[in-house]
């Protein structure tokens, strides 16, 4: 397959030559997602005399396919209001609603009374951006329960030049409540008189608007369904959700769990500016600083020991530092265990037996190497000994701490990424010192 | 909708009561998924009692659904060499050559023979475990490009009870070569004597058995296709890969790349053993204890600076510490942008800059902290701007070494992923102690 750059720059290329036929035309034939990265990276007035060049229909496609972080909404920003809403007049609803969404108040209201879906895109606003309500596009392809197959073809065909994906026919009951589906290669494989509520199967999943993105991706994974139906509380079909949109919210999550992993937060924009990075990141160096003073009061606390032994100056990093580089292993495995499903409540103390063993080999081997250099810097065995301890100690309690922290935070019901490597880190550095400090002090002096 | 582990522990009560009738009854009832979690946690004996009471389709399914770290090869391990070859005969071919893959050898070969599919199945276990050819699957529905629109219905037809999941039919010219796609919706959308040639599209994304299976995911979710087809250099059908496979690529990346970032190495087994997590982390440990006593070297050349003003040895890891977790932030935000393609060559001066900025404004903040901290402990103005100036640098070149280094390594062809926070910490422990450690000697001493 050709590789997308290639076109993307074909594309930027025309558009820059000035030759808006040229552009046109090649824009119609690729596919909406290379449209969608020449979009992004165009200057703002190139852009805007491309999009009124175009079909509303094939702005709209490469609009639906813009990342969140490359701002799609600023695609309609200099248009007028009129010809805003003929491109959002041919998104599905859940894109229309999500670009609307970013719009300024005032001109999202302009141009949502020029738009012919005004009610359901509104309806999907009032959802939770990460809700399963949030991520739901209202086209669907339904039918009542006592349709004939036949019928149902010919509503697949009726509706096929607006919708371009569906995997499933959603079957409803007089009141729109959903009683079942068919996949089209059910309904094309039985006679044509054949009354849909014959064939039709129980939806393996069925979810609500209010339910956490997360946990529809995680059914749709487990179950390996293309689509999902979206019903209210009393089982009315609303929409339903897509793999394409799971994968976006699988991709998401992971940006998260890793933006939190490394004690950035979690809610930084990948993409965002500089400002942006400073306000989010600021607040948890500022939290840092606290666990790493813990960390500096322990070393206070034992001033007169170091001053008796210089060198424990040197080796405290060290034995901190490897108690954190541990941690954050037995974290991380962890995390991914918990953020999987792999790690049931009642195997924990099991995660956590294996994290202490895990620590007691690795420690002593790591322990026995620093120790031994450190006997033979200090000339002391009783120093080697002390140092062997230490880092024993601390690389054990550290592989605890790292696979109990998460384990515990789910317990509570919290998001066990918050227990970022920093903090661990934190821990392990405050643990490392004493254990060093602590023993040198008993044992040495 | 039910809570899975609802119905797993209904399934576990029901084979633990000894009822088989009951327990097949509720096997045969429940998502495949719910019954490969039961066989995952039952003990051995009475897993293959109740495998042997259980059709072989119904294994089979549940089979597929197993994740890997479950060892699916475990439940055909008791079995007999015919009991084995009627489950593995049910599976698809790429479920069937995953959990041929991990048999023994020997064992895996006299299953094979009992097998009709065995030659595809040998096919695929020759391709890479993460390549196309390692995911995909060779039961696909395939036409002719001169079948009609109503042949290629009756083709469907005829193969739906053996494919359960299906989102494309492949056109095929004389010699087998892919010449078009053809989704379902539009083969009922048109005439029934229509040829598919006329109706069928290109393929937006094609892919070789050789391509990485990460290459490939990246493409579904760029093109939104539920299913893409593979063929040979000669373009040639072979396989097709659907989304769900997909989506186990990405959440297998997702645990690869966090178990770096931590330093974990990547390629341990969440559910595995402690031995098995000893081998994986104690090289990295022994890796990150020759870049620890780096910092102990550096502490090592100032110790005259340290022992003549022993607050250093208090305010040193603070630093180091803080430079550390800045990094990390750093390092995080820049690896996810590169993992989701979000840092286009041509910008990686811009992402570095960005990160300088971030640590001037980020690293001045907590620097007047901690150093009207350290000028108050100390009654020491001088020491108080050293920290602060120290803190200042090494948040900046923490941030700037946290973007840089996946950034250079990604140019290089490695893995960012590997820039764990490990080593960034590694970095910024050195750096701050010199800093501190050098600024002190030259400005207070």
């Amino acid at each position: 397959m050709t590789d997308p750059s290639v076109l993307v720059e074909e594309l930027m290329r025309l558009a820059e030559s000035g030759d808006v036929a040229a552009f046109r035309e090649r824009a119609e034939q690729v596919h909406p997602s290379d449209l969608s990265d020449a979009f992004a990276a165009l200057d703002e007035d190139l852009r805007v005399r491309l999009v009124r060049e175009l079909p509303a229909g094939v702005v709209s496609e490469a609009l639906a396919e813009m990342e969140p972080e490359e701002r799609p909404s600023r695609v309609l920003e200099a248009l007028s209001d009129e010809e805003a809403a003929d491109i959002v007049d041919e998104l599905a609803t859940d894109d229309a609603a999500d670009v609307i969404a970013e719009l300024p108040p005032e001109r999202a209201d302009t141009i949502l009374r020029l738009v012919d879906d005004r009610e359901e895109i509104e309806d999907l606003l009032r959802y939770d951006e990460e809700s399963a309500g949030g991520i739901m596009t209202t086209e669907l392809v339904s039918v009542h329960e006592a349709a004939t197959a036949e019928e149902t073809i010919e509503e697949i065909r009726r509706r096929s030049e607006e919708i371009d994906d569906f995997y499933q026919v959603y079957c409803v009951s007089d009141d729109g409540k959903l009683v079942g589906v068919l996949s089209l290669r059910r309904v094309v494989g039985v006679p044509a008189y054949t009354p849909v509520r014959d064939v039709m199967e129980p939806a393996p999943v069925i979810v609500t608007p209010d339910q956490d993105q997360e946990q529809v991706a995680r059914s749709m994974a487990r179950y390996n369904v293309a689509a999902v139906p979206v019903v209210d509380h009393t089982g009315v079909l609303l929409g339903r959700i897509t793999f394409d949109d799971v994968i976006d919210v699988v991709e998401a999550e992971q940006t998260e769990d890793l933006l939190k992993f490394g004690g950035a937060g979690g809610d930084e924009t990948l993409g965002g500016g500089w400002v942006d990075a400073i306000r989010k990141r600021l607040p948890w160096l500022l939290v840092n600083l606290l666990t790493a003073s813990m960390a500096a009061l322990i070393i206070r606390l034992f001033q007169d020991t170091i001053e008796a032994l210089l060198v424990l100056a040197v080796l405290g990093p060290v034995i901190a530092g490897m108690g954190g580089n541990a941690g954050t292993q037995a974290l991380a495995v962890t995390v991914r265990r918990v953020a999987l499903g792999l790690a049931p409540r009642e195997h924990g103390l099991q995660i956590v037996r294996k994290e202490l063993l895990v620590g007691l080999v690795n420690g002593l081997a790591v322990g026995l190497i620093v120790g031994a250099v450190a006997a033979m810097i200090g000339a002391d065995r009783m120093l080697g000994f002390v140092v062997m301890l230490a880092m024993w100690g601390n690389i054990v309690v550290a592989g605890v701490a790292g696979a109990s922290i998460p384990l515990v935070l789910e317990k509570l019901g919290l998001d066990p990424a918050v227990a970022s490597s920093v903090f661990v880190t934190a821990f392990t550095d405050m643990f490392g010192y004493f254990l060093i400090l602590g023993l040198a002090t008993a044992l040495i002096l």
